[in-house]
């Protein structure tokens, strides 16, 4: 009932993992946007699995379709909406033992909301596949943005307990973001990222999985914007961000470490910088009141270990309702959070966009 | 624009810190329903001031009048409007020096968005004096889903960096909630409450202040509420814990552990109880792809440490836009994290109200 | 459950007839905005009964109290709330015989809806008297509108099958909506007037009660309001008109009359007047497509007789499931289309406005 | 920026007429219900163009593609998308002279409103030819509302000022409805419609077109639904049917003519029939205070004339802004009514099962 989201950008998603494809409805852009192929096309190959192996190897080239609302290579202010098919889909996996549930997966509860009748392959409409859409449309919503000089990037904080420097909010800029964009492991640091790395073909080796923790930046966002007090700038961003398979938490500038702090410490003291108003520090990650203050937005989001392993796992036959044990085949990532960062990217994007666009 | 929220239970939320009065209009109650008044004063009383040496000394008994939508004692099904009039207010603390931005408040962020027109005594509408009617509404939620023997509770799991044991989800029930409700300190550990509260009254003395964890569980919601893909329990349960203010940061089940652990780790088995699908563990907080599942759901929100401090700070003034220093006087929390306890139970409860309506 | 509307200015509506009050909360309102009094007194007064003898004699002042949003005498920019304490109330009329269910009122309907839980007096919730603090949220959005230069005014079309002559486009202008205001019988042609009144002044002695048709014209939108396929500008004003109560019918420019037109002639000619784009006739009623198109936007609305009226009526008793007869004694209208005449131009400036702010 | 619609039941709707292609997403349906293809394909079918001389030349056979949301025949519970790819462009019609805006059509207002992007090659994303993913989601819609024994059926009740008789609530039936569905021109009286039949051509021949009223009525929904203040049922049908190309104007019940009536004759008396509440007439059309009574909802929609039509038509070219004239050549409707039957339908039925799925 809710694969429809936005007040102003607002999508439609549809699709299965294993059906006959996926897609989005994006409505509310702006009419004669001519759209960037390049970054789109960037942005949807970061997503993409089956490069290296540290993704899974099904091969899918998320070639999409533009079935209406660009005209002349210009948007035309109607709905656009993009078709991708499924090609390399092997179906069969999934239906021998579709009954015995998946740990970590929505097999159980898909089954009981669905009554059944959910396509169960491959995830279904729970499927991370459904977030090559979502790339689609917020590579659209990152550009639109970029005209306005927002730039929005993410890197890798920690996988695997391994963990990058954070961002540094007095030195970020766009061309920090080019950069991790360009990196196989995207780490600030990239020793640590060949560690991150290491641990991820070590997790795969022992049929296992790893998680980790991504840092998204958004800069130069105008101070005034965010709707209190149900649509606060964070409730914005946290309630998309959870609606990405995988992530657990989310925390904005000091987030948990702020329990530790006195007031004192966290309260990011008042400065005037090149004449406007700015912070010293950057504690509330932007936001004040549920406001953007005019710093950087930052946050951090977890993502838990992919479901999908090796190894043998206790579970329930939901045929028989009996207790048994699960050994998932299949192809699998060993550790999601590398193709997750550009889903971060434009899921941030599209809220951004939704909500200067109110204003 | 945003003080209005839920798709089946409905709520606006109107009012000022410093204004004639505060209120919510509350939509979508089932008819006939009879209030317990009982509970609502009880969640009311936790959440108001002025009762001893770890909140602010205004004194308010945030006594409500029932505007509409009650009729010879219960529920007409139509909207219920409850009105708190304002009566301890000292707004001439704030009349003077208004113009000198509060680090880590509201001050700033309002006046860029409402072009210094909002009143901006004792926040205005960014008040924590606007969660009293939350807290009215969330009670009267809370009630209906305890008639569906659905339970939430919450305890504090860190003041200061002091930390309480968690939530054990194998022992968990209403009569822990129950218990935690009456404590002054609600830990589950009252040696840590003791000492928790020695370090927010060592803050007090310091004119510094703290903040903290709370970690809530909501029992009995039936597996396959929630609404992928963007209306995961996750996003909904998230954006309205964003509204209340000074929360930055959310995570469910293990949180931001996940990312240190193993797939096989973290991973919740599944297991028949009483005949029933169930987990061994519940990292995933009750809730897998955006659903139920049956397991309670259970979450930790972060607080910031209360941004008024009695401590010189560097701020600016917005009339001369000059650097300068604020002392703030007037009566303030030296911990918000208690009276936050009923406020996180509120908005819970509105929550999944609104989710089990959808249903 | 749909006691909210909007999507820029949003509204929040309570209250029943004879209960404490009715109100409403107005959020999306532009910040710094100092509201004209004497205009929402002009129109809550056209709106108020018990003025003569074609209303009824119950005397509301409808005095309003704002409870917040309004500081220094400006909009805050944050929600106001507006309430109003219902005084005159004569429940014992309703109390004897509620369970007699009254010809054309929602007596039966809201008793099936609200499983007998509403409150009865007087309509509830569903009263007439619920168009008072919409009166007041239209009023300022009128006033935000007449600042862009756009006006709003509507005449009395046809009471009991009596005829005005209809609005001609080519000479419409803020002057005639003045004019129409002031007058007791607000008709282009007051001879007219005259004999509406006394076809309502008939109707009452015959403890009966007449119907009419209301004209409304709203005069300098913008070229290019409104968002089709589902949001067209007609989608918005129908449905906010029927929301009204007693509103049965609505037709834009010549409505049903078009079924017996040709496309040669219902086709609005362009042609160029003062330089910009403009129309011969107006029988699209200023919108093509869904879509404004800069003429006047016309529509005329039927309001249904009252249906209370003293005549003897069959009816059912819900407790004794017999069929018997009914005769309202009470207060009433013999005719509510001279007092719905500010609620159609305050319905239909919160929809301009809405859509306005959307833009 | 409204493409989307619905509470329960969620459309997303794309495409333009001489794009790629148009569609559907369809979201909240029940998961494991069977479509019925046959009812699917014959409503398409009565919408189709190029049947016979009285609609359009062009042959869309709109054979539609499921894309998502239907797994082994039966619904999944999530998206259903639907798309069906345009066959039969000549988009050369329009390339040549779109500059010279056509009266009656969205020409203009679809260029201001998206600074001349949008794609004007048939009317784009405005045109009718939208109508056909409607029906698609409408007829599914129906399906299942036919499963609960509601039923939903249209008659053309007046033609170029040929009227049809009105449907007689005391012996309306599904029969009825299936012997209106199968004939060329539906209508009650089948002489009349051999005369609608004549008035078309006619107009045709004279290259002019014709408009028309619908009467629609919905069988046996039960008493109770609809949430007034805002979303009476009224308010949620007729937003809906103003969202159809050329609709200008909707009445309930006795519609515009309860202008000329007297109270003791609009209001509907109660009478008990096989021991349930019923009225003796049904001038409020099935409704009462914005809520179904369990009676018919009845109500007629107005079409204006299609507004393309071979005579030549004073227009300003857009380019020059100079006064000039228009002769539409292309393929065109001389009369749309007919097609626009299975649209009411469709339209209603979503409608219907949206309030439905509200209870």
């Amino acid at each position: 009932m809710s694969s429809m989201w936005g007040n102003n950008i607002k999508l439609s998603l549809f699709g299965e993992s294993h059906g006959k494809g996926i897609g989005v409805v994006l409505d509310g852009l702006p009419s004669g946007f001519e759209l960037d192929f390049d970054l789109i096309n960037k942005q949807m190959q970061r997503r993409a699995p089956g490069k290296n192996d540290t993704s899974t190897p099904r091969k899918e080239k998320d070639a999409f379709e533009i079935i209406s609302g660009l005209f002349h290579g210009k948007t035309t202010g109607t709905p656009l909406c993009c078709l991708i098919r499924n090609m390399d889909t092997r179906s069969e996996d999934y239906e021998k033992v579709h009954h015995i549930i998946r740990p970590g997966h929505a097999d159980y509860t898909g089954t009981i909301k669905y009554k059944g009748f959910n396509d169960f392959r491959g995830g279904g409409h729970f499927s991370g596949r459904l977030t090559a859409p979502l790339v689609f449309a917020g590579s659209i919503a990152m550009q639109i943005l970029i005209k306005r000089e927002i730039y929005i990037g993410s890197h890798i904080m920690n996988i695997a307990g391994i963990s990058d420097r954070p961002y540094d909010h007095t030195s970020l800029n766009k061309e920090v973001f080019q950069s991790l964009s360009r990196k196989e492991i995207s780490t600030l640091d990239d020793h640590i990222g060949l560690k991150m790395k290491e641990a991820i073909i070590h997790a795969k080796s022992l049929k296992d999985s790893v998680g980790g923790i991504i840092e998204t930046a958004i800069l130069n966002t105008p101070a005034g914007l965010g709707d209190p007090f149900f649509d606060s700038v964070e409730s914005k961003l946290s309630s998309m961000m959870f609606s990405i398979p995988a992530v657990k938490g989310i925390e904005f500038g000091s987030g948990f470490n702020l329990a530790q702090m006195k007031g004192s410490e966290s309260n990011d003291a008042f400065m005037l910088s090149h004449g406007k108003v700015s912070t010293l520090t950057n504690h509330n990650g932007g936001i004040l009141g549920g406001i953007t203050n005019g710093m950087p937005i930052v946050f951090k989001t977890v993502i838990k270990p992919t479901p999908s392993i090796g190894k043998v796992q206790k579970s329930i036959d939901l045929t028989t309702m009996n207790e048994t044990e699960i050994e998932i085949s299949g192809r699998h990532d060993p550790c999601i959070v590398l193709r997750a960062l550009p889903v971060m990217e434009a899921a941030a994007s599209l809220v951004i966009l939704d909500i200067l666009s109110d204003d």
